[in-house]
C-alpha cells in the first residue's frame, strides 16, 4: 500500500500504532514463551487486527485465542489463523450453530465449558453436524470469574465428556497464571487427572503481567498473553513494560488551560475509556512524563500538570500512553500505523466491537 | 418500517431501547423545563440516534447539544435540526474548516470558548469564510473541566470578543448547573455583566440530575440534558428516575454459575463499560432487583447474587440497567426499538465513535 502522511496531519483524537514497537514486543514474547517451552496463542483481543495476528503467527504463535465467537468470524473471514481458541463459554442455540459453521472452516476450533450444561450444548451442537469439537476445562483458580472451582470438578467434567458425543477433552484453561493460587490449583487438578488416568494434552495459561512468572509455571503447555502485544501503563505498572515498550499512543489536542495546572484534551472516555484496576488515574502523556491523566468525562480527558515543569498549550497535540491497551483498541473503527514520523498504513479494527 | 420479531429472539448481548419509555421521559423533562421557563435543548450524546432527536424536537425542544464536530455533521446530515450547540471548544485548522462548512448548512450553529486563543481562532477560520458564528463563554462553576475560572473572565472574553470580526458573543454556559457553587457564579456573573452593560441573551445549563433544581435557577435560559431519555443506575441514584423509567437496557445470557452466589454473564466492559462515578457496581438486572452486576471484565459479567432470592440458570436471559446509559450507546454500532415484547425497529448509532 502506498500510503504515506506526515503523523502531525492527523486529526485528532487518533489511535497510533508504533509498528517497530508492535514487532520487537511480538518477537521479545515469543522468544520468551517459547523460551519457557511452551506453545504461544497470543489473544488478539489486544488488537483485533488481523495484520497484527499475521505478525504474531510469523513470527512462531501456534495459533490465535478469542474470547468471542465473532471475533474468531472476523479473524476466519481474514484468513489468519487455522487454530483458534475460542476462552468463553458459548450458550444458545443461535451462537452453537454459528459455532459449528465456523469449526468446519479452519483445522482446529477448540472451545472450553465450566459446566454440564455449557458441554452438554456443545455435544447436541456437534452431534446435529457430525462433527467432535476439542474443549479445554476453564478452571477457576483465583480470579472469581467464570471456572469449576475445585481441581474434582475439573476431572468430572472431563470424565463426563467421555460419557457425551462430539465432545473431546483436551485438558484446562484458567486466567490468569502468575499467582500462587494457580500453581496450587494447576499441580492439584493434574495429580488429580493423573490418579484418575486422565491424559490432560493441554494446560493453557493466560495474562500478559504472567509472562515474568513463566519458570514457576512448568506444567503449562501453551501461554496465551494479549496487551504485551502494544503495552500500557498497567503493563508498565507490573513491571513487564517499559516506556519505550509502549506501542499504542492516543493523539490528543490541548483544547483548553483553564488554569496552570490543568489542561483538557479532547480524548476523553471515548477513546480512553475509564478503565482503572490497579491504576489511581487514566493515562500518560509521552511527551510531559511528569504529568498525569487524572480525570476522563466522555470527550475531555484531564490532565493534572502540578508535577511537570514544562506544559503544552492550547493547541499542542500530545501522545496518551492508556492504563489499558486492548480496551482503547475497542474504541476506534481504525488505527494509523506509524514508522518514525510517518503514517504508512492504516488497520481497520476488523474486530472492533465483536460481543455476539 | 414492517419489522417484527419477538424480543426473545435477540442474540445476546443487544442494547435495547423501549420506545414507550423514551416518550414518556421526554415528555416528562420537556414539560418540566418549558415549565420552569426555559428554552429545551437536549444534548443527543446520550442517544446519538437521529430518530430519537426527531421525538425530542417533535415534543418541543428548540434544538439539539452536540459535544462534538462529528455529533453535529451525522446529525446535519439526517436533517434532524436547523439549531444545534457545540459544547466544545474547536481547535486546530482541520476542525475549524470543518465547524465553517457545516455552519452553512444549517440556520444556527452555535459554539464555546473560554480562552482568548480558542476564540481568536473561530473568529479567523469565519473571516476566511465571511460568516459570524454565535458563541457562548464556557464557566467553569465548580466541576474543574474546561472553562473560565471567574466571572470577571467571563466578562472579558465576551469584552474581547467586540474587537474580533466573525464572532458574535451569545452569552454563558456551563456544566452541570444545579449546585450551590453554580448559582453564586452564575449570579455573579450575571451582575458583573450588567455592571459593563453587555446583554446575556443566552444563559445555558447542563446535566439530567439538575432537572430536580430548576426552580433554584432562574437566570437560566436554556437547558441541556441528555441521560434522561433513557435514564440509568446513576439517575435512579440521583432521585431523578425510578426502575420504570429506564429506557435503555441491556440484553445478556447467563453463561455459568459458578457458585452459588455469582452468575456470569456474557455482556461485560465492552458493552456496560466500567464507568462508575458514584455508583460502586455496575448495573441492576430488571428480573432479579436485588442482584448487582458486582465487576465486569472485557466480556464477562460478573453478578452478586447474594442478596437475590431467586438466582437465573445458565442459559436464561437477563436485561441489565446500566450505570451510565449515554457511554452503552457509544458501545454498539445499533439498538433494538422495542415495545412490549416485539421488536419493532433497529436504529443505527449513527453518532456512535464521533469523537473527531
Amino acid at each position: 500500500m502506498v500510503f504515506m502522511r506526515s503523523v502531525s496531519d492527523l486529526d485528532t483524537p487518533s489511535v497510533t500504532i508504533l509498528i517497530d514497537r508492535v514487532q520487537a514486543n511480538i518477537d521479545r514474547i515469543q522468544g520468551m514463551v517459547a523460551g519457557a517451552g511452551f506453545a504461544n496463542r497470543p489473544h488478539i483481543k489486544t488488537h483485533k487486527i488481523p495484520q497484527i495476528a499475521r505478525m504474531q503467527i510469523a513470527a512462531g504463535a501456534v495459533g490465535i485465542t478469542c474470547q468471542k465467537l465473532s471475533e474468531a468470524e472476523a479473524f476466519i473471514d481474514a484468513g489468519v489463523a487455522d487454530d483458534i481458541l475460542i476462552t468463553f463459554n458459548i450458550v444458545g442455540e443461535k451462537k452453537l450453530e454459528r459455532l459449528m459453521a465456523l469449526s468446519a472452516r479452519i483445522k482446529r476450533l477448540a472451545v472450553v465449558a465450566d459446566s454440564e450444561t455449557v458441554l452438554r450444548g456443545i455435544s447436541a451442537a456437534a452431534v446435529r453436524h457430525d462433527r467432535v469439537v476439542p474443549f479445554l476445562v476453564e478452571c477457576d483458580t483465583g480470579f472469581g470469574r467464570n471456572g469449576v472451582q475445585s481441581p474434582a470438578a475439573a476431572v468430572a467434567l472431563a470424565q463426563l465428556s467421555t460419557s457425551l458425543p462430539g465432545v473431546r477433552f483436551e485438558g484446562v484453561m484458567t486466567y490468569p497464571v502468575g499467582t500462587p493460587a494457580a500453581k496450587i490449583f494447576l499441580v492439584e487438578t493434574l495429580a488429580l487427572f493423573a490418579a484418575a488416568g486422565i491424559e490432560v494434552p493441554i494446560v493453557s495459561g493466560g495474562g500478559s503481567p504472567a509472562l515474568t512468572s513463566l519458570a514457576d509455571f512448568p506444567m503449562l503447555t501453551e501461554h496465551r498473553a494479549g496487551t504485551y502485544v502494544y503495552n500500557d501503563v498497567m503493563m508498565m505498572a507490573s513491571g513487564v513494560a517499559g516506556w519505550d515498550d509502549c506501542a499504542l499512543q492516543v493523539r490528543a489536542t490541548v483544547v483548553s488551560r483553564p488554569s496552570p495546572d490543568r489542561a483538557i484534551i479532547d480524548a476523553g472516555s471515548k477513546v480512553l475509556t475509564r478503565e482503572q484496576y490497579y491504576v489511581k488515574d487514566f493515562g500518560r502523556v509521552v511527551e510531559y512524563p511528569d504529568a498525569v491523566v487524572a480525570n476522563l468525562s466522555e470527550e475531555h480527558g484531564m490532565i493534572d500538570l502540578s508535577r511537570s515543569a514544562t506544559k503544552p498549550e492550547v493547541g499542542d497535540v500530545v501522545s496518551i500512553i492508556p492504563n489499558h491497551c486492548c480496551v482503547v483498541s475497542n474504541m476506534v473503527d481504525r488505527v494509523y500505523v506509524v514508522r518514525g514520523d510517518q503514517v504508512i498504513d492504516i488497520y481497520p479494527v476488523a474486530a472492533r466491537g465483536a460481543v455476539w
